[in-house]
């Protein structure tokens, strides 16, 4: 029996003439899986019968788009995670799901191998093989566009010669990954860092210097996940995809940056992330209502260790999963309706109420009803401020003896 | 010779009313001193005048904006200072330097207690006497709202029967806190966490959701300072007042969060803070392109610190010291241009540009020029997830074994 | 019915005078509660009977020696506790316990009020108030010795007044604090920081300078969990025990520093405790051979904050709850034997086995059998070093341009 | 005129080999560069006739005793580097220094490349060539042992055949790094962890098993640089040599654990530093004294940072600088004697006293001349514990509802 190789399939140029080249060079069956994520596009159906008709023993496509979400992005926003403060994990979330895919289908159709057709100066080719080694540490990867220095000249080549159902002349001037978190765009104008985006790099997007309304809506979540929208029950996914319409209508999660990629260069990137931004933004405020202090403070250091780990393609590895145990005993309380409002390109909380809020009137209100102790203060501003003090009347003692 | 005391002079009711009150209750000689920070409002010699009328033995005043704009906003400037990532340390910025003018005006009038008008749950009562404590531990500290209760009503009646020179009529239903940085907003209705603010409540920033035209502008950065606006050079204060007006007109940096308050309550507070908003956003992209990665990822840490110890009336201690010189370190190659387009309460930036930018064209094209050596990438993604393999190796085993 | 008040009675001078002085003062019953977590001296009952001789209306004794081993000591261990890396938190460990026991009691005997014997300038009364706010906010608290000023010859007077069944002569000239974890001291003659320890100050551990034999012993862990010594199945109570036995004739965990306590003073303090330096010694030996690198590296963050927050007083806290269950999360491999030599005051790990290791041999020996593919490192160093290069351009840079 | 190439020379059979070899394979002239950092055998004379007897067509040889105590160790001591917080970085800190010369080298004799003799799998060759990289961005790096796996045996064959005067019988079993901050053992029986080093393994150090009486010395610091030992003066590298002798008599400094290498595994490692762990005991207590408390925390995490970062060869990072900075700001008060206490492997610290210290004898004291306000406490413990009580509340009464 041949060897097979297990190939993560887009449907594209690329990865379909991919399929016939693995094939004669390595001599191995190709298995090609397809993961829906969100991305839009081509029905599953003629991505899988064109996967066959580029030579692939077998197709396997799946809708992974409720498991992206409950299972990649849910933990993304309950970590709020953004990096650089900025990004919110857009293909970094995807990738360890596609990996899971893969390695299911590697053992499932008995292959050795596993293929992906990234370059080798992204972060992607780290996640997909971080991650297939962390969850299947024998298998092998072969990266045609890396390891092979494969062109988008040579693919068309190879594509005409064998007549493959591609239509090669289809070329976005835009390298574009996207799912239902959100949507990366790199172009070579956006490398000259200081031009700035137009109009056409957006699609999950409406341009929000275009005058309109205000539109307000209602976010409810339950131990920190969002159930509800204006009342109405939804998934996680329909939380996504129902924010990514009304909050993209109003040009929100536009986001332009100068960003710090694994393999140790600067790369200019553009994303669009309309739902993630509403809902990270909501979640946080709704997190300043019910969580503590200090655990709020040193949430906020887990939450960028969590988002670089993950944009390192570390998702499947020990620290990520005991920074998980962290997050998920955080979400316990987070619970309660943020009230958002969307215009210009913003979303912008304007109330917050739960019955797990640590805000308490009482105690905050300047009018009648207030119940804080004001004689407290005096003894806690003296040991607060106490070894302060007692390091400046050492200076000072120093200023005099000239020490 | 009698006793003085030196109080934090507003020009309003309250600290009006302090100085006959200080001076009757101690018999003591009250030196008022009003520091300018760039509140806006009377003008110096007004207030002078009415503390002299009030009973104030001196009135010092002093226009402090540069000193604030160049030592106090700056370094929060460097310091990407965030408080719960979104409150640019408005109030928690100006009180270390009116502590600074008490102190000195202390020593120079003889004095040996200062007054302040604070209350006895906010957070400012600890910046003054922290802050106090640490300039000149051996001063005493009297604050009557908050040791003897005054209260509103109380203050009116002793204006009222003195004759102070004092509109008492003439009431804000909001209390105010304001500076060239920024604004803090607190009032009755907005403690309901529930209710939105009404447009009443801003004064620094005009309703972004009116239709206008986006603005765009180019601010000029020299190893971390504002230097010059559209190419005309400007001092930081000059920088902070120009966007006030410029980001302001475009509805930027209001702010609505619930925050936690050092005396462990939660409060609501509304802030604008146009320029400081502007400003920040301006820096982080410049510092995304000029500092590495390493050190961006730590600094992150370091500003969070540096803004809890502000917040918390730290800003005169040894770690605040020890975490300035950390960032003033990180500023050498923070220089060059960033354009900011202004629209609809967002600063947004859409190009970068820097002598001294990380940023490598030729490693991070994707089209001609491209001097990454792909090549390298395997090896590095192999040792990189090594231990994630190993430790994936460890778990399979344990499946095996049901260990 | 009279009200009445809980008191952690010690059945020393001060907590026994406290008895009738509250029932005078207040008009209160007292009922005494003493928790036995290893300290050893008296027994029980005999504390039990000088209670109620003092005039408590009820004595609740109870042996919760099992309970702090497994639900304090434990957790510490876990988090390998050592406050400023020395201190394993002895007095910080057991407060919130009792705390937890005078709780229970104030329910079950209807008080409205608790009382504790600590002075107003340590840790502990900020441990028991904060733990009992955290465990029932309504209670009230009475600290006598604080709040009255009670000095040790006020106590001997009344004792003596009132013949209570106390000897006031027995006077130790160390205030100590001891339970099964360790042993605190503090002494007039040590409060000058550079006088050293006397032999006379130590009570769990021999002289480490006296010529003896070293001793070998072997701990296992199971998930965390001190599980046996020499193969001899332990609780954790029972294993803490033996090494403060075996460790302590070996004059091991003996401590001496000045340390930063929480009202905002420095303080020295000198420690004994051999069971628990042992034990956090062989546990980070078997975390280091069980632990994935970055979550060794996160760990000890973690390690540290819990570690302040415990000593802060926080035990009952969303914050140290959080990372509990992060530091739970981590145990779940640290299984394994420890070989530890006994000698000279040093607890010295000389080996270490485990089924759970991620320690592997073919990767590290360097000879026959390894399977390290050294081709990988050349690609790893060169992108590992990038972003250090690349800056380092620019620095060459800017010093041929002068900038 | 032939290209040249820089080699890292220890005077060892491997790299002897290597000028041979590198000369036929490359064509070029070798320049071989040894540094003393205070490793001890050979004097430097001989090292450099031996280079030139194998061939090399310069030998430099430099000793940089003191500019590695002043430039290397000294940073280490003030950030109280500890790896794992037990392993003071022995061989991570001397190879950028034996970097820095090759380079100075390389540019003064016209090289184009460097050389250096490590294997693949450590973390020198990582050390070496991101220090390379960093410091002259164009060099080349040839490493033969790691990219052409020269072996022992290969390089005995080679000696052999050319006679090159190296006695290849003189082997030892133990593969060793040593210079004047400590010494690495590594060899085939230690790489079964459980198994324990033996005597024979060490070299710096006496066992510490074997009695003798104790040795009291004082060290004192200046600004966080040792200056004097027994009122002494001493230079840095002076500090160090004679805490090797004298803590070494003791056995002080025997590390012997398990470590996370930067290439993804784990090894076993033996260490044996005498002057740097008693070094390092005493600055940190010093620390202690002089550290005001947020400070001191705060300091533990870069100390952390620091000390990673080295060992993963990132000596020459714009992070590392920024961290010296900080490290740098905290020594300003590190001034003040420690007294240290030999024996049986222990440096411990019996007595510390400083001009600059922050413990304050009458807040401290429960004797006579106590000026701590006990009354303050009340206060400050109510506000302190204010948010957990607040979310204590909150838990209460979801356990009454059932939430």
């Amino acid at each position: 029996m041949s060897e097979r190789v297990v190939l993560a399939y887009s449907g594209g140029l690329d990865t379909s003439v991919a399929i016939g080249w693995i094939a004669e060079e390595t001599g191995a069956e190709v298995v090609a899986v397809a993961v829906d994520v969100g991305q839009g596009g081509e029905d599953l159906e003629t991505i899988r019968k064109r996967a066959i008709a580029c030579g692939a023993v077998e197709a396997v496509v799946a809708d992974a788009r409720d498991e992206y979400a409950q299972q990649y992005c849910l933990p993304a926003l309950q970590a709020n995670a953004l990096y650089q403060d900025r990004y919110p994990l857009v293909s970094a979330l995807s990738r360890p799901l596609i990996v899971k895919h893969l390695v299911e289908a590697a053992k499932y159709h008995g292959a050795t191998t596993v293929s992906h057709g990234c370059t080798g100066k992204g972060n992607d080719q780290v996640r997909f093989e971080v991650g297939i080694g962390a969850l299947s540490p024998d298998l092998k990867v072969i990266a045609p566009v890396r390891d092979y220095a494969w062109t988008r000249e040579k693919a068309i080549a190879w594509a005409e010669d064998r007549n493959l159902p591609i239509d090669v002349n289809k070329r976005s001037p835009y390298s574009v990954d996207q799912n239902v978190w959100g949507r990366a765009v790199e172009t070579g104008f956006l490398e000259d860092i200081w031009n700035g985006p137009i109009e056409d790099v957006y699609s999950y997007t409406e341009d929000p210097t275009v005058a309109r309304d205000p539109e307000e809506l209602v976010i409810t979540f339950d131990k920190g996940v969002p159930v509800a929208i204006d009342g109405e029950t939804v998934t996680v996914l329909q939380a996504i995809q129902e924010l990514n319409r009304r909050a993209g209508a109003h040009g929100v999660g536009r986001i332009d940056m100068v960003e710090n990629r694994l393999v140790g260069i600067k790369s200019r990137e553009v994303y669009e992330a309309p739902g993630a931004i509403a809902l990270i933004t909501a979640h946080q405020e709704l997190e300043n209502v019910t969580l503590e202090r200090d655990l709020g403070r040193f949430k906020r250091q887990v939450e960028q260790r969590w988002t670089e780990l993950v944009y390192d393609g570390l998702w499947f590895s020990p620290l990520k999963d005991a920074l998980d145990n962290f997050v998920a005993g955080t979400q316990e309380h987070v619970t309660g309706d943020v009230r958002v409002v969307l215009h210009g390109g913003r979303a912008v909380v304007t109330g917050r109420r739960s019955e797990q809020s640590l805000y308490d009137f009482n105690l905050a209100t300047y009018d009648e009803g207030d119940s804080f102790d004001q004689s407290l203060a005096k003894g806690f501003i003296q040991l607060w401020g106490l070894p302060s003090k007692i390091a400046a009347k050492r200076d000072l003692k120093n200023q005099w003896t000239g020490a």
